[in-house]
């Protein structure tokens, strides 16, 4: 099919990417050694520096890592975790043992001490070189040093004689100093071992923050001992304990990643009400928001016991969460429940606030303070930012670039998550291509620019549970992890995919599940079947994808909540469809060749019909399972548009046809079958479309062909 | 494929078998509705007494369980397992809740206690009863209710309107008592959470015997207080505390599973004497040993101070381990150590002792006495069986049926694990024909017969560890569990391979890897890949087996060890191709209609290209990985033989063929290919060969194809 060059060219696209920032310029004249010696060099993300040098480093039974200079009792787990991940990675039994720093296969060098409490901006940066006698890490304190024995891990390679390093010499910084994940495990409750498999997957990918999204109003997960109503009501009994937190986050410290926690305030808060409800503007009492969206209650900013109660509450979450900053959202109050209480509206009157956003501006002023109190820094959503609060606070953007503009121009510091919700289904090239330099921030000064931190991806809960979470997150993740850390030149997506899907498998090895639960999921959904059978429902599952943005939560046939079973085809597949894509890049090269392709053109003609009788091996499961049923239209859509494109191919084969006609009832095949049905989008439908322009009067193709 | 009709008729077999024993004759005027109320019952093992009610259970989100009756506290655990279970096979959101026996979707009733430590022989019957409006199930005491839940869990299916039961009365009873799965943990050491999911495994299938097998020459791997030089120096430091042990057999208690230790005596013991060199035969020092086979080194019996030892060491384990049984090896003595001792030889001769055979008898009265002195019954394997020992003892044959049936003849005991031993890589249709009682066992008389307790599958470590022993595992001890359980007459093997594979799915939702273990270990084996190179590394991979029986050993290159790594394409392949049996259940149906289903002659076909193009796709993985390198002969032999059957088609389609030269150089061809290769069996061999005899003159479709 081709793939193995486009593999290559992958590779041969991400040197030159490389060379774009820097000394490897230097090694240019080696290029035609390169596309050679680079292979099996999958880094994720690309570091900041990379010189090839020439044959291997033998990785066997033998290997050793020893640590010199400032010993950080964090390398000690380092190292233990780094053998166990090279055992896993390539079958060999390495053992931990001592080793003499000198005659270690891997050296590892720290000069001093990082912050005891780590810190935003602190020296990430190390220096990786891999000769076939050895490798070193040398690095100015611990935060380097992990981050250098993951790139060695990627580095690490099955090759013709055993399993190997190349030689290289990596110097390696990252382009922001936060780049972080968060996870909402408010709406659903995220247990904590998916949670420590993802920090596994963060320190892989070089990401640093783990924005914890704690209290919804579907949910309060964390255990207050001053306020135990809190959990014991907000939470149906799924909250993280005190010890939990403290293991969590030194699991993540272990692994060179701060922890944020997030209590959105003042609305997004009902689970906060259903134990105190006295905090509420309206009247309770409460519930537990079953439903998602935008809710009423908020608390009431006009009650000075509510700020007595922060301010407790703040004191023992500050003392809870060690890391400086302490995100208090404050997004999407719609202020209703403020409206609707007069003494509130009689209280804006009478401190000549500017209505709701006025209000919220008070009681953000009044958070702020209490925050600043307990030592901690102040994060919110863009809602909070205004040129009266102190300059200390950092504005985290889901608005765009634009807001974060306005921000730094202010003296805000900044990061970034627009186009970084990892719920929304984009694909990984669409993240990939969001810079938190990009747009209105492009224009910023340098001085400003400094205040744009770096961005978040957001992994928002409403269509994720244990279950299927490490899907959502991963892959697409790593590739926003590799825009936040390397180079801004860095943004070939071809060979982002050809990394991201080697970096996907090895993530397996952490635990994740991105890549085996699918087939899990389908097996449920199947029920009893036949390997034919099943495989008919895996070939649909791989093409199609879940609708994008908002629209699962607008097409539901009935409002989706908390306790909707997330058991469906929409919730087995990954939200990027691979085998679609590269569909896709098949045709565009093969109309590219105007059509002449013969050996492209058999490929794409074996995956039509592949597809066009795939919808008959389905449909005995349809009869036999409501959960295949409701993917039926889709499937017979697949086969809809596979005869589509093969009557393309056909027409193709003789030169074309002439028949406006055919082409528009094609055509309609076509848009038939774009319309999503059962919350599912049809993923190849695009490129069969392009088959059917090239093969018609006017297209690329047609009386090309011949 | 026909697979989907295959599998209706894997069901209908199913109840025929089942209604070969008893009250669902009465059901058989039914008979025509039970194809179709069948479906989706997927027992596994086939309980002793089914009969199929009309309509079905749903099973939703407010599904209940609740316990009437004695209340073990075994219960307890088992409803919250049983929930989150159903949950899981669901995708539903089942919470454990209180419910009213009565109201209870499920309601379990349990007559009285079972034994404080669960005793051979204790009543595990139950009866299932499901019908449209509720489930009960009743039960003497909590081991019957335990399997009845498990049963339950194999009723619930996705089904045309939601998950759920069908109607149906189950009413069953084990046919053995002692129905086990021995672990050998000593060859490679194997993590506690890999038995625990494998405990979980049984106790789905309704295994109830846990046989520990805890040292060998390669490690000792039990913490001895008393004696703790014996896991010190004798495990590398892999082996399991005193903690761990009862935390494990606690965990099998609870699941209704006895737990019996095999401690090999008196010889399989170098790791003993590396911390206590004086109890052997010949000087020392010991080191533990790294190879497999049979070795030398082995207890001397002629030293009372092994005596005092033992007494002591089995003292403080029959403490650890409480139940009645205890298992102490007595397998594969060679006797070197003994004849190279003078004073061992001149202490046969004053003891007149018939040699080294009568050394070992004498050693074994001993220890039996230990054993019995310390309140438990001895086990050993089939060379302890001596008339002059205590009729208690139980042999456990590896030899077969009839050593078997000659102790049961002496009045001793047996259980058999000839033709159970895993790791010989057999399909699971063969293990499935060895029945306890069949062979030298089928003419004992009734009171011989009943001293045949059961028997016991054997996984041999010395090619699995804890990434691929799951695989190893399973699916096929389901086979061998029903064989155990189920009525004798059950025994068809197509209607075992249907629901064998269905159960197979099931199993992981337990944790088991047996399904996905093998794509993460091919992708560690073909380093960065396209998706292209990585389906041809996987359609090899899924047509080739392990070489059988101890040809792996016989084979190797250089002899194989503890330390060898096991991440070759033959540990990542599972050891029965599910897709090699299919194409050969095809070949034989093609064949058998004269080859005249010309449905069945084009899948073939497809299938046949599918292989014969898959070499060419796989060769620049060769080129890259020396692990894909070392198929690359048997991927060749798949083109070839492929291409031979593709010939042979197309000779039938020409009504055969009558040059007999064709046929020996077809012939030849797929010769070639059933030569092992990289330890590798391709096992579409023989189907192939068979459609070239089926295509020359002579053959049963030549001639009569047109």
């Amino acid at each position: 099919m081709g793939k193995s060059k486009d593999w290559l060219r992958g590779l041969s696209l991400m040197i030159l990417s490389a060379s774009l920032y820097g000394p490897l310029r230097a090694q240019e004249t080696q290029a035609s050694n390169m596309e050679t010696a680079m292979r099996g060099l999958n880094l994720m993300p690309v570091p900041a520096n990379v010189q090839v040098g020439s044959g291997s480093l033998k990785i066997d039974a033998g290997f050793t890592v020893a640590f010199t200079g400032h010993a950080d009792p964090r390398l000690t787990g380092a190292a233990e975790r780094f053998v166990e991940r090279l055992s896993k990675q390539t079958g060999l039994l390495i053992a931990v043992k001592p080793a003499g720093g000198a005659k270690a296969t891997l050296a590892v060098r720290v000069d001093h001490d990082s912050k005891p409490v780590q810190e935003l901006g602190e020296d990430e940066s190390y220096v990786l070189e891999v000769t076939p006698n050895g490798a070193t890490i040398t690095a100015p304190n611990d935060l380097g040093a992990l981050h250098g024995l993951q790139t060695f891990l990627q580095l690490v390679s099955v090759s013709p004689d055993g399993f190997a390093a190349p030689a290289v010499i990596i110097k390696d910084t990252p382009r922001f100093p936060w780049r972080g994940l968060m996870i909402d495990t408010a709406r659903h409750f995220i247990p904590l071992d998916v949670l420590r498999r993802n920090i596994d997957g963060m320190e892989a990918v070089k990401m640093n923050v783990f924005h914890w999204h704690l209290s919804e109003n579907q949910g309060f997960r964390v255990e207050s001992r001053k306020f135990p109503k809190l959990q014991q009501m907000g939470s149906d009994g799924l909250y993280y304990t005190q010890d939990e937190i403290r293991g969590l986050i030194a699991y993540a410290r272990e692994r060179g990643i701060r922890v944020v926690p997030e209590f959105d305030l003042p609305g997004h808060s009902t689970a906060w009400f259903v134990g105190h409800p006295e905090f509420a503007s309206g009247p309770g009492p409460f519930t537990i928001e079953r439903k998602w969206g935008i809710f009423d209650p908020a608390f009431d900013p006009t009650n000075e016991k509510v700020y007595k109660f922060l301010d407790e509450f703040i004191g023992e979450m500050a003392k809870l969460f060690p890391d400086h900053f302490f995100h208090v959202g404050g997004d999407e109050v719609n202020g209703k429940a403020w409206d609707a209480n007069p003494k509130i509206q009689e209280f804006i009157r009478a401190h000549d606030l500017k209505g709701n956003a006025g209000l919220q501006l008070y009681f953000n002023k009044k958070l702020q303070g209490i925050v600043s109190k307990h030592g901690k820094s102040m994060v919110g959503w863009d809602e909070v930012l205004d040129p009266t609060l102190p300059k200390d606070i950092v504005i985290q953007s889901w608005r765009g670039q634009a807001s974060l503009a306005e921000a730094a121009k202010q003296g805000y510091r900044g990061i970034l998550s627009n186009g970084y919700y990892l719920d929304l289904g984009w694909s990984a090239a669409r993240h990939y291509a969001v810079d938190p330099m990009g747009d209105a921030a492009a224009g910023l000064s340098a001085e400003e620019k400094q205040r744009i931190l770096g961005g978040e991806s957001c992994m928002w809960s409403e269509y994720v549970n244990a279950e299927n979470i490490d899907s959502r997150i991963w892959p697409r993740n790593a590739a926003i992890a590799e825009r936040l850390w390397s180079p801004q030149e860095v943004r070939d997506s071809a060979s982002m995919y050809a990394r991201m899907h080697v970096i996907s498998a090895q993530l397996e090895w952490l635990g994740l599940t991105h890549e085996n639960y699918s087939a899990r999921m389908l097996r449920r959904i199947a029920g009893p079947a036949s390997a034919d059978e099943f495989r008919a429902l895996r070939t649909l599952a791989e093409v199609v994808e879940p609708v994008k943005d908002y629209t699962r939560e607008q097409t539901a046939s009935e409002p989706p909540t908390s306790e909707t079973p997330l058991n469906r085809v929409v919730d087995a597949i990954p939200l990027e469809s691979r085998a679609a894509r590269e569909f896709g890049e098949m045709v565009d090269k093969y109309v590219a060749s105007s059509c002449h392709d013969g050996g492209l053109g058999t490929q794409i003609r074996a995956q039509l019909i592949l597809w066009r009788d795939n919808d008959a091996k389905l449909q005995p499961l349809e009869q036999r399972s409501f959960l295949v049923k409701e993917v039926a239209a889709t499937s017979q859509d697949l086969a809809a548009v596979a005869s589509a494109g093969l009557a393309a191919l056909d027409a193709l084969e003789h030169g074309g046809i002439t028949d406006e006609a055919w082409k528009a009832q094609q055509s309609a095949v076509v848009q038939q079958a774009e319309k999503p049905k059962g919350q599912l989008l049809l993923m190849p439908a695009p490129a069969i479309q392009k088959l059917i322009d090239a093969a018609t009067v006017g297209g690329s193709c047609a009386m090309a062909s011949q």
